[in-house]
């Protein structure tokens, strides 16, 4: 059962693909700056080549750190070897949900059964140090959740995660991973993995060699929601990383489930607390499932905001009006709109500042359109 | 704190007391039907001296068994020795909550420290098998809850109700009986019910040497649920008592709260599935107190309908009407409405005769005024 109708798609040309790959993996470039950069730019060839220009004008000490033709080929030489697919955002096989995040990665990487992707998801994460209780329970959703027609989607984690995987391997599981192909955490569950790739996929954004920081955890996270039309918190302590997927599924207009426990146990208190907040109670597989039937048959309802080429603006900002835009920040996070009526610039005047900024490394974006100098 | 200022209120005589005791303490009068017959006949006096006749033209094969004056005065006098304060519907000692359910029990008796029935009031139940965890979570709850100023009804059951009474015992517990105060049940639970007496009371409105059997205990629910504010259900299985005390809040209009527990714990299943139907979810004793808090400084909404002497009913329901009315009764449950637009008599006339069927046994009461016969 496809989720949506969007099959058909544009489809990049190697050498596209080459400069979107080289244009991600450049410094200080996220999802959120590529987007940008390319509406900036006009394409991601040119971006590329203003690029250092634009960085060195938000202040950057050292030449920005372009990601070289040459290994940009080597990068895709190597997940063609390892039977990674890398699929760019617009594309047919790109997932039709994640797609519409406003973060969503240019290029993914894939390995595995691609046709996964396109089928409907729910995701179902939790605690590392789960319960035997919470396990069992896990696996429960994952079978049934799974036997019903959908993908469950995770993140390899010991506890939860491990248990939902395993528990959906022969329906489809998708794991989403923090780091490279090449570099799975934990170690211990590189079979497990392996045991996906038949019905599921693994999927990351991040290059080959790339070994997972702490920071890259809650990244990965929004990828996880993303793909899902929802997200079944098993067992969460206080802030935890299962509560920051919860958020990002709030925030992306996913819905949010929540297995309920006793107050007495640390590990229900993060899902106790969403409970309150409004999500779903889940206390078997057919709350998921009775609620995600309605919306199955609805397609992603935000369309997706194409990167594709458009006019480049009209001017660069004179200097002193980026050093009067500069002057306005501070760390303390301050709202993009209130820049454009104190700096008397215009709104496309202040973005550029604010991507040159960025570039050089001297922005930080707290989302919701309020930024501050790092 | 008083819970509303309805303290001036009316006060029986000796003499009618004793008449309304004889009529509650006679066959098939309950609570219900005693208000009806007070309405019906202008007092309790008019009620008993009309009961035997009413209930042979209900049917009755045998003499309608009626209080005498004699056992409605030794029950009076027990009381009284034994400390029991036999308060009236209507009285200023009356629990304000209490009074405004529609089967508000006429007379209660009530052994202990009476200014606690003045207090607002909070019932915390659930189940008698009850978890480590259950119990211990009871008692912290019951506890907080006492310390903010309410007092704690509950039933003196084993497990939960046993944990809310002692853990409360300090600040003010009411443990509502469903036999005569000689018969405590459990009885090993006779002690703790003596500890309750200093700051709380026992209350029951069965009869002195009354011994509580099965059905007694959801009917003394609704009056755990009647005296409160709110319930808290702490632990209950699918079908449990508990359960019963919750359905009886809601048609009150009692606020309902469940500890939420894990979906793998049948001790769980009732409270999951309580929240899952708009139950407020707790998880510390402030989700009670705050929720509660908007809801003290109000009075009680709907005003209680005093069972005062009214105009006596124009005239008797002719026999051949009664035999139309009665040809409309099975087993099956049938609305009041129906039978009146089907007898084509009038609602009163349908009224009496549903009394009079009552007094003879013959009529079963569904609420929401569905009757069947028996």
């Amino acid at each position: 059962m496809p989720d949506d109708d969007s099959a058909a798609g544009m489809r990049l040309s190697d050498e596209q693909r080459l400069d979107w790959l080289r244009l991600i993996r450049s410094e200080n470039v996220g999802p959120r700056t590529f987007r940008m950069l390319i509406n900036h730019c006009g394409g991601a060839r040119a971006a590329l080549e203003a690029l250092p220009e634009l960085a060195r004008r938000g202040g950057a000490t050292t030449p920005a750190r372009v990601c070289s033709r040459e290994d940009a080929e080597r990068e895709l030489e190597r997940a063609q070897r390892l039977g990674i697919a890398v699929i760019a955002l617009g594309e047919p096989e790109y997932p039709a949900r994640l797609r519409m995040i406003d973060d969503a990665p240019p290029l993914i990487g894939v390995r595995g059964t691609l046709s996964a992707l396109a089928r409907p998801m729910v995701a179902l994460v939790g605690a590392r140090n789960a319960s035997a209780v919470g396990v069992k329970f896990a696996g429960l959703l994952a079978r049934e959740i799974g036997e019903a027609g959908y993908v469950i989607v995770s993140g390899l984690a010991r506890g939860v995660d491990a248990a939902a995987h395993q528990a959906s391997a022969a329906t489809g599981s998708i794991a989403v991973l923090a780091g490279g192909h090449d570099q799975v955490y934990p170690a211990e569950h590189a079979p497990l993995l392996e045991q996906l790739l038949e019905h599921g996929a693994a999927l990351t954004e991040m290059p080959l060699g790339w070994e997972p920081r702490g920071r890259d955890f809650p990244r990965r996270n929004r990828l996880i929601s993303g793909l899902s039309l929802g997200v079944v918190i098993v067992e969460a302590a206080r802030r935890s990383g299962s509560l920051i997927t919860a958020r990002m599924a709030l925030e992306q207009g996913r819905e949010v489930f929540a297995v309920p426990g006793s107050p007495l146990d640390p590990r229900a208190e993060g899902t106790n607390g969403l409970i309150k907040q409004g999500a779903t109670v889940v206390t078997e597989a057919a709350d998921v499932i009775g609620a995600l039937q309605p919306i199955l048959g609805r397609p992603p309802e935000i369309p997706a905001e194409e990167p594709e080429p458009g006019p480049a603006p009209q001017r660069e900002p004179a200097s002193d009006e980026r050093q009067r835009i500069v002057a306005l920040l501070g760390p303390t996070p301050v709202g993009i709109d209130d820049l454009v009526r104190l700096s008397r610039s215009s709104p496309a005047i202040v973005r550029t500042v604010l991507l040159e900024l960025e570039l050089a490394g001297r922005l930080e974006r707290h989302g919701g359109g309020i930024v501050s100098l790092v």
